[in-house]
C-alpha cells in the first residue's frame, strides 16, 4: 500500500468511520496511481479501517485501472446502470450497514450524496475528509519533490522557449502558442494552466490572458506559466524587458519587486510563519512605495494542483516545515503604466528552501 | 434580460421557489455571458421570482462581470472574507427568509450546501435547477448555432493541420504539437478538449491519447478533435490513411463506419427517437460483422460543454427536435488490428439535420 493510502487508512481508523468515500479524481490518483476526469461519469475511492479498499469506475476504465498498477478490488459500470447501487453492492460486501462515513465535502456533489443516503439511509458523515487531505498533502515526499524538480525543468525550457519568440510585431498569444508548441515537441502534452503572456501595461491586470495585442519594443513582458509532469505542477513568473527604452518607473518597480521577491525566499525556513512571510515582501514593497499595488497573496502551495495548501498570507499563521511547497510571488501593479510579478515555487528544506526553476531573475533584457 | 435567464426566472416562479443558486461557472456563462473559473474560490448566480438576480464572485472579479455586460446587482469577496456570509446578507435584502430553493444537484458541492444550511436553518431543497438546464440547454437559439459553425470552422481548419503534418517517423503527440499550434496561431487559444491522434493499432482503444510513438505508412491515422469558440465547442474525428499499403481489413471497416456515418446522419429528423438512430447506424456496423467492435453510444450532445444532453443511445427515446445538437460518431475499433471513428457533430433543422463540420468523410490518402 502507498504511503499516501496507508495515512489514509489509519485516518479512517483514528476517526472511526466505516468507509471513507474519495471522488476527487485528482487524489484518487495521489492515493492509486490511477488517473482519469470521469466528467460526468462515476469513480470513487473506497476506503475501510480493516480491509483493503476498492476502486468504483466506468467499466471502460478498468483496464486503465489494472495498468496503472492497482493490487487491489476494481468495480466498474456501463452507462445504463446504476452506479450508486453497484456501489452499494460492493461496499455491503465488506461491512454489512457502513454508519459512519467520510466524504470529501469540499468535492462531493449534493447529488452523489443523496445517492448514498438512499443506498445507506442510517449514514451518518461525521467526518470531512477533505480537510485532512489538504493537510496531508501539505508535505510532499521526496519522491513528489523529485517529479516537481522535473517539471521545474520544463518550466525553465518553457521560459527559454517564450524569450527566444519575442520579437518586434509578435502577440501575446503567438508568444504563447510558441511556448506550448515548444513543450508538445518534447512531449509534455499539459501545461498546469493557461500560459499568461502579457506585455506593457496589460500585465498590470494580474488577473488578464494573452490578447492579440503585438509586443512593442521598450515594454516589460511577463511570463506566467508551468507544466504538468506526471500529474505535478510547477508555476513560476519572470518579467523581462523587450528591447530598448523601458521606462523608469517600469525598471524600478521590477527591481523592488525583485528584492521582495529575493528576500522573502532567503528567509524561508522551518518554523517561520506564512503569515511572516507574506509581510517580509510586503514590508519592501510599502517601503517603496507601492504597497497599495501589491493586491494579492505572496503565495499558494502547489503539488498535484496549482492551487493548494498552504496559503502564504496574512491571517494564515501556519508554520513552514520541510517538505512544504509553495510560490513566492509578488506583484506591483500600477495600472496604466506597467505591471511585474516575479515568481519561483519552492520546497522548504531543514535550513531553507529551494526553488524547482533556475532562469534567471534578474532584469533582463530581450533584444 | 437574456432569454435563457428569463426561462430560468420563469421556472423559479414555476417551481415556486423563493431564490435559484446556480453555482456551475459553464451555465453561469450560460445565463450572464460572465465566463471565470473560480477554482477554489466561490461564485454563484441567484435568481428571484419577482426580483433581479444578482452575481456573487470573488472581488478581484467585479470588473469583469462588469466588462462582460450584466446589468444587475454584483457583489464580491475578499480572501479573508466569509463568502457564505456575504452571499447571505445580500439574499436578505432581497427575501427576509427564503424557504425554498433551488439547486444544482450535479454540481454543488457538500460544504456550499452546508453553509447555506447554516445560513438558512429553515432552507429546503425541492427543485434539482441540473435537470432544468440540461432540458433548457437541448434546444440551441441561433445565436448559439451561429458560435457553433464557427467552432466547425475552427475544427476544419485544424483538420487541414494534422493532415498536412503527416510525415514519415512523425509522433502522434507532434502532429497533435502541429494541430494545436496552427490554431494559436490564429488566435484559437482553447481546444474543447485534449486532442486525439492515433495511428495503426493505437486507434484501437477509443480511449487513449496521443503516444510518442511514430506513424507508419500505410496506417491508418485518427483526428478527434475540436475548439472552445466563445464558450461554444465543436467537435469532430475524421479517419484518414497515410501513404499507401493499408490493408484490406482496415479499408473495410473504413467503409462500413463510414456508411454507417453517413446513413445515421442522411436519416435524422425531427420526431426520430435517439434509440432508433443509434440503431441505424449499429445495424449497419453489425450486419457486416463489427457489431462487437462498437463499444460506445453514437452520440452525445453538445454545446457548452463537450458533451451534454441528448445522448444517441440505447433506452433514450427522446425524440429529436430542430435546435438539438450532437454528435454522430460510430466506431469499429479491432484490437491488434486498426480503429476507426467518423464523427459529425450537427443541428437538426426543420427538415433534417446540417453538419458544423465540412471536411471530406470520404477514404482519404494523405502522402
Amino acid at each position: 500500500m502507498n504511503v499516501h493510502l496507508e495515512q489514509l487508512q489509519a485516518w479512517v481508523q483514528a476517526q472511526s468511520l466505516d468507509v471513507a468515500y474519495i471522488s476527487n479524481y485528482t487524489n484518487i490518483n495521489y492515493f492509486t496511481g490511477f488517473f482519469s476526469d470521469p466528467e460526468e461519469r462515476i469513480t470513487g475511492l473506497f476506503v475501510f479501517p480493516d480491509q483493503d479498499p476498492f476502486l468504483f469506475v466506468p467499466a471502460l476504465s478498468i483496464e486503465a485501472v489494472k495498468k496503472a498498477g492497482w493490487p487491489y478490488g476494481v468495480a466498474g459500470y456501463l452507462d445504463h446502470e446504476q452506479p450508486f447501487a453497484l456501489i452499494a453492492a460492493e461496499i455491503k460486501k465488506r461491512v454489512a450497514n457502513p454508519i459512519k462515513w467520510g466524504i470529501e465535502k469540499d468535492d462531493l456533489a449534493v447529488f452523489k450524496f443523496e445517492a448514498i443516503m438512499r443506498q445507506f439511509p442510517t449514514a451518518t458523515f461525521p467526518a470531512d475528509a477533505s480537510r485532512f487531505i489538504e493537510t496531508l498533502q501539505l508535505i510532499k515526499t521526496p519522491d513528489e519533490i523529485a517529479k516537481m524538480e522535473e517539471a521545474g525543468r520544463q518550466a525553465d525550457r518553457a521560459f527559454a522557449a517564450g524569450f527566444k519568440a519575442l520579437c518586434t510585431g509578435i502577440t501575446e498569444q503567438a508568444v504563447v502558442a510558441e511556448i506550448e508548441y515548444a513543450m508538445m515537441k518534447e512531449g509534455v502534452m499539459h501545461m498546469s494552466f493557461d500560459t499568461i503572456v502579457q506585455a506593457g501595461i496589460d500585465a498590470a491586470d494580474p488577473h488578464g490572458g494573452p490578447e492579440a495585442t503585438a509586443v512593442q519594443p521598450g515594454e516589460l513582458v511577463l511570463f506566467d506559466l508551468g507544466t504538468d509532469n506526471h500529474g505535478y505542477m510547477s508555476d513560476a513568473t519572470r518579467t523581462v524587458a523587450f528591447g530598448a527604452g523601458v521606462s523608469a518607473k517600469a525598471q524600478e518597480i521590477h527591481k523592488v519587486c525583485l528584492e521582495a521577491q529575493l528576500t522573502a525566499q532567503a528567509a524561508v525556513r522551518p518554523g517561520l510563519r506564512a503569515s511572516d512571510l507574506d509581510k517580509i515582501a510586503r514590508d519592501i514593497i510599502e517601503k517603496a512605495g507601492y504597497g497599495e499595488y501589491f493586491n494579492h497573496r505572496l503565495g499558494h502551495g502547489i503539488g498535484m494542483s496549482t492551487h493548494e495548501f498552504p496559503s502564504i498570507m496574512a491571517g494564515n499563521d501556519m508554520e513552514l516545515k520541510p517538505g512544504m511547497c509553495f510560490s513566492i510571488e509578488p506583484g506591483i501593479y500600477i495600472p496604466g503604466v506597467a505591471g511585474v510579478r516575479i515568481e519561483d515555487c519552492v520546497h522548504v528544506t531543514a535550513t531553507g528552501c529551494e526553488p524547482f526553476t533556475h532562469t534567471s531573475k534578474d532584469y533582463t533584457v530581450i533584444n
